[in-house]
Parts: C-alpha cells; sequence; structure tokens
C-alpha cells in the first residue's frame, strides 16, 4: 500500500526570522530570475509579457526539478495565417540542495524536452526507462563540448530522474538525481499529456473565429464524401 | 456483468410536505455554507465572487461525499508575469447520514487533496489502495492534535473512500466510510486528471493573449536547435 | 488485422431525384425536430438558443444511433454564485432503418446516460459488458408503466449497443442493436471522456475571470500547508 | 532501454548558402502551397482566412509525413442553431525524399483520417495493426480508378505508416513508408486523442454562452429525474 506523508515544515511557525529570510531572499532570486527571462523573451523573441509562472515542482533530498510548459510562438504571414515559428517544449529546470529545503538556484540546469521527448515520457511504462542527449552547443563552433543528458529509470516505487551536465569548456560536471514517486510521476505524465497539443500549437487549431451566418441551410447527406474532397486539394 | 439501477426516490410524488421542507432545509444550509465560504474567499484570498459549484457527490447509505476543484490564485508581479499564490486542490467534503437520504451538514469533514495526491488517485489499478495524512494544525502549537487520514481501499466491485479525523482537542472521532462502484470511480479518475492541469494553473499557461502580428516571415528551418537554445537562459 | 472500408453510397452521382429528396425529408424532419426541441429549452429551462448539433452517429443496416452531450444548466444566487440546477448528459437517440440508409426518425427512443453511466461505459475494457435501467415515468403514478434498458455488450471485433423500450401502456416494445467497431467505440469513449467534464459543469469552474492586480508581492514559502488552511473552513 | 538522439543538421552553422536557398525555396512553396488552400477554404467552404499551421511533422530517410487537424464547418440554422456542415479530419500529408532533408513537395499524397478512422488509430495496442482505404473519385465516373490505402504496422521499435496510391488515370502508384518510433506515436495518439473532439465539433457544445440570471432560486431535489425527463422529448 502506498503510504503520502506530507512533505512540509515541521516547524514553520518557531521558524526563526533568519530562516524565513533565507527562504525570501531564494524565492527573491527565483522570481528575479524568471521576471528577467520574461524581458527578454518579449524583447527578443516575442513571447508574452505577462507570462505566467505555475512549475510543478519536485524536492528531493540531494536535489529539486521543475516542470513548466514553453509554448510555442507564431509568425503571422500575409495571409493572415499563422505558421509556428518557434515550437514549445517543456522546460525541466534541476537545481541542487545547499542545505535543508533550500536550493542553489545559481547552480539550474536546464533540459528542454520537444514534443517528441514529452512523448516518450507519457508512453512510459512502469518497468520502461529512457535516455535522451542534447548539446545545445550543436550549431556552434562548441559543438559536442557541452553534453547533456536526461534519464528517467524505473526503482522499487517510482523513477530516478537524472540530468547530467558535462561542460569541456568550462571543465565542470553537474549531476542531478531525483527520486519521484509513482504519484509525482502520474502528476506529470497526466499535466504533460495535458500541454503536449498546446506546446505543438494545436490548440490555437480549435479555437473557431468565425461561422457561417447566411441564412439559408442546405441539408447535405453526411456522408464523408467532403473529407475525400479535402484529398485532391494540394 | 455490471448492473446499474438509477438511485432515486421511490416516491417523490407522494413525498409529504414536511419532507420536502427538510430537503429544502438541508439544501439552503448547505447553500448558506458554501456562500458564506465564497465571500471570505472574495474579501480575503481574491477568489472569484461568481464561484461555480459543480460538485461531483457519492450519496451512499451511512455517508456522502462530494468532490470539488478548488483553482489556485496567483499574484502579478511588477513585470506583468503571474505567479501561482495559493494552490488548487479537489476539495473531498464527507457528511454522515441521518436519515433516508439526508446527510448533516454540521457535521462536515473535508479533506483538500494536493496535485500530487490527485495524481495518486489517479494512477491506482483495480487492485491498488492508498493512504494519505494531514494535520490541519502542522504550523500552530497545536500540531499534532488533529489527524485526518484518507484512505481508498478496493473491495469486490469498486472501492471504499473513508476518512478518520481525529481531534484529540475535541475529543471527538470521526470515521466516514463511502462504497464507491467502479462507474463512480471511473467519474473521479475522468474529472479529476481534466482538474489537474487546472489545480496546477497549467490552463493559464495555454491561452495565448497576443502573437506577432509583422509582416515579414522568416522561414527557418523547423529544426529542435531554438528549444537548446532555451537550454542556455538562465 | 483490422480493416476500414468507409461505408459510403456505391453510386451517390446516380441516385434519383427520388432518394434524394426522401434523404432531405429526413433530413428536415430531423433538424425541425431538433429546432424544435431547443425552442422549449430556451422557452422553459434557460438553454441556449444558439445550440450546436454535432452528434456522433453510428449508421448500421437495422438501426442507427447518435451521441450528443447535453450541457447542465445553472441558476445564479444572489451572493453571484451559480449552482449547477439541471445535470447535463450524453444524450443517445437510436432509430430503426426502414430501408437502406435511411431511418424512422418518427420512432426516436432516447436514453440520456448520467455522468456515472457515462463513467461506466469508459471505464470498460475488451470484455466487460454494462447495462443500465431507465423509468422516465418514475415520478408520476405511471411508474413502472415505461421502461428502458440500454446494454452495452462484447462480440467478436468490437460491442453491441441495444436500446429495450417496453411501454406498457401502448402495449408496445422497441428494440434497437447496433454493433459497434472497436474504433467507433474508441470514439465514444474518447469523446466521452472530453465530455463527461463538461456535462459535470466542472469546465465553467476552470476559466478564470479575474486575478489579483495588486502591485505588491508576499512570497510565502510554497508548502501546502494553504491546502491544509481550507480544511479548516466549514 | 530507448535512447533518443535529436536529429539535427549536424552543420547547420557551415552550411553552404546553396543549401540553405533550397530549404528556403522548399519551406516556401510549402507555405504558398496552404496559403492558397486556406483562401479556396475562405471563399468557397467558410473556413476561417485567419488559419493556423502547426503540423506535427516525422521526417525520416525516404519519406516524410504530417499531421494536421481539420476543423469542422457548421450551418446556421433559421432558429440561430449550428449544425455540423462538413466534418472535420486529421490529414495526412506525405512527401517523398529527394536528397538529404529534403521533400519533395509537388508529389504530395494527402490522406484525411475521419472520426473513425482515429478511433482506430488511438485504440491500437502495440501489436495491432490497421489500414483504411479511400476512393477521393467515389462519387464521380472516375470512380475506383484512383485507390488510396494507409496501413499502420508494427515492427520492433515502433510502427510503419505507409500509403499506397494507386491512379489508374495516369497510370502513376505512389508509395511512402515513414518508420515511426514509440515516442512518436505517442505523440501522434496524444495528438489525436485531443483533436478528436473537436474534429467531431463537440468543443463548440461546451462554450456556455448564457445563463440563467433570475434572482430567485428554486433549490429542487439533485436526482436524476431530469436527465428522465429529458428521455420523453421527441
Amino acid at each position: 500500500m502506498l503510504k503520502l506523508y506530507r512533505m512540509l515544515p515541521s516547524s514553520s511557525s518557531s521558524s526563526s526570522r533568519n530562516q524565513l529570510l533565507q527562504i525570501l531572499s531564494y524565492r527573491k532570486l527565483e522570481v528575479r530570475d524568471f521576471s528577467t527571462s520574461t524581458n527578454n523573451y518579449s524583447a527578443a523573441k516575442g513571447y508574452a509579457s505577462d507570462r505566467i509562472f505555475a512549475p510543478y515542482s519536485v524536492y528531493k533530498g540531494k536535489a529539486a526539478f521543475s516542470l513548466s510548459p514553453c509554448l510555442p510562438t507564431f509568425t503571422k504571414l500575409d495571409s493572415g495565417a499563422l505558421v509556428v515559428d518557434r515550437r514549445g517544449s517543456i522546460m525541466m529546470s534541476f537545481m541542487p540542495a545547499i542545505g535543508e529545503r533550500k536550493y542553489d538556484s545559481d547552480k539550474k540546469q536546464r533540459f528542454a524536452l520537444s514534443a517528441t521527448e514529452v512523448g516518450s515520457l507519457i508512453a512510459m511504462g512502469p518497468q520502461d526507462s529512457c535516455e535522451f542527449f542534447h548539446d545545445p552547443s550543436m550549431k556552434s563552433s562548441n559543438a559536442g563540448q557541452v553534453r547533456k543528458s536526461l534519464s528517467i529509470k524505473p526503482h522499487s516505487n517510482g523513477y530516478f530522474v537524472s540530468l547530467n551536465v558535462v561542460n569541456t569548456l568550462l571543465n565542470t560536471k553537474d549531476n542531478f538525481s531525483v527520486p519521484v514517486t509513482t504519484a509525482e510521476f502520474a502528476v506529470m505524465k497526466t499535466a504533460c499529456s495535458f500541454a503536449l497539443p498546446h506546446i505543438m500549437g494545436w490548440d490555437r487549431l480549435t479555437s473557431p473565429t468565425n461561422q457561417q451566418s447566411s441564412g439559408k441551410v442546405s441539408f447535405q447527406p453526411k456522408t464523408n464524401s467532403h473529407i475525400l474532397d479535402l484529398e485532391w486539394e494540394k
């Protein structure tokens, strides 16, 4: 039987002012960090300035990670049509623990799951594992000098989600490993299944803005022939 | 084979005026109760005043419970970004039966399922069980004096959903146990899966409010490189 | 291997004007029928006058049925809150065949699946069956004189969906049995899973209309304690 | 264990201007193609002029295909009700490879999956296969002269998605076969499950536009009797 105890501060009412300030300071860093990115997005990449932050976070003893969907951006054609410009992703952010319930946002490492990688995650059965490899420098002369790998591997009561980053430029190696319960993984799967059509931009395809308002109505037999018509259009 | 008979008043057309008044009185209590909470939310916590009540209720012989999603609240930053302030949950409300089809709302007990607890519920297979423990006084000097546990355990044709509340301050013990059919549990799972992204605030991430409206269009090859760019942003 | 051939009129281009008129006539009847109900809803029960008709229909040799979601209605309280007034359902409409690709809408029989009955349907495995019993006269002196039962039973390559209506007042018995392929049942399950939160009214709970717009921001540690607060509210 | 390496240009920074122009030229063809169809839709069939293009594409060595939902169109009746006019579909577009990462959009072939065919796809287990047959000339004197078949067949690590088009008028045979990984198929299933209610038009049924705003409130016992009322309406 699965038992779930809430991981909560055992004595938050007696927490010293010092501890609280540390938390606030961490929080502020976090949000300032986000806020700055937001401005970058708005200016340089056309993101909304009114972004919303609702990450799903898993905090464990040695490290924490959070999941947050990044929507695609669209480009408007002269015809008025919108084409996906920058694809969406599920951004995973890892931070190492630097004390009890404190995590070092300066050592944050990111891994952006593509639609297909999200598909891989949501298709995982209880005994499955998967591993993804990214090279963020791929298009530059530094290709191959930073290698990231994310792995999800089963254990007795859930999965280990691990990120490994090797940076031969800075001569650093970062490793994060976060045990995830079956319940937490179910949240990840459900939330990622929900987000997948959105990071693909398919949610945009489904908000109709116009409709025929002509009074005359033709009752054509509802065969599938009109679908076949579409197949002749090139 | 599963057979489902509608549980309906066998003689509602012949129900005495007295019985009807009792039901109305109960209903009014219920709604007044809700209404008061609503005002509290509006004033103190920023909830919408136009709240909507559409609980999924399971009424059985000894007790009843209902499920209702509670949306998260957001805080607006100076940058215009929104951050989750108060997390959402699925609120479970239990009431004991005090007669045929009558339930005592004065003895209502609540249990708010967090996102991860909802993940636990929707991941349950037919033979799985789970149990959650809450201490609503955790942050006060009364910590440990009220203990709540919610358990979901399989039986022959569904599950038993039970809430146990031990209050050492009032020296009371409340126990509610509601048998749930496979069909009712399927509704719970489907509705909770639907609600999960909403109580996490992820539905907010997916309603785009702006789009590039510039006329010039750049056709960049649709590789995943832009996702990798994101991984460099800190 | 599953092979799917489109069931389409084999010679619609050579169809006689007579046949076409029959189809049109049937269509018009259908829509007039719908239209009338719509007006009833608008006037008496507060439904939208701009209703949308997009049934999922399964036409087979001896009978046809269609599925169409019916949304719940809400009542506005003085506080501004909305409470579910009339619950939603998935309406199943059966018609007997009266010729090749012609169905008799005058002999239509309806069966409205409740949320829990929908839960029963979407929880069905390949070998499961289920049966529901309704008595539309339950609250009148005619109780028991009309009995409806809907059954879904597995066969080699899908299910049989059957409606049985016994009317002892009119001394009639109607029986409809429609074979449904695995693919058609998958559409039914997916569409019903999508519709379930909507007929429960839970989609209304998730369209936020207000948000805190105050400039001041409090960074409180994101524990689950605010969920526990909710559990104290009665 | 499943390992996923990003299929990315290994040397996009060193790609010759020539290669880039080829890609741009292909892209422009693609979009012009789309744009033209869009105008056709707007004028002749009532589609939105502001269409959105967010196909899910699987590019492999010998061929590529993409999936894109096509929404249904509606016809407005005098009563104000909307009826589905032209059904929606998931359009599959195949192109043969004509070089490394280059595909010939002049040889594009389309196959429009109906709701039931989508149901077939999303119901597929790991060892299942399915095959669909279309004749786009079915209603003309050319019936039978063009035959299309789409098959999805399992292989060791995913599926083969193949389109076969035999055109006896032009005396051509086109064959496309694209290996699809388990992860890519999971994306297809999740995206198609999301899109299914939308191509059926059921998403329209769930955006309520009106609500009772009368002040008086009647508290009727929430039985299922109102659903049974619906069953009497013809």
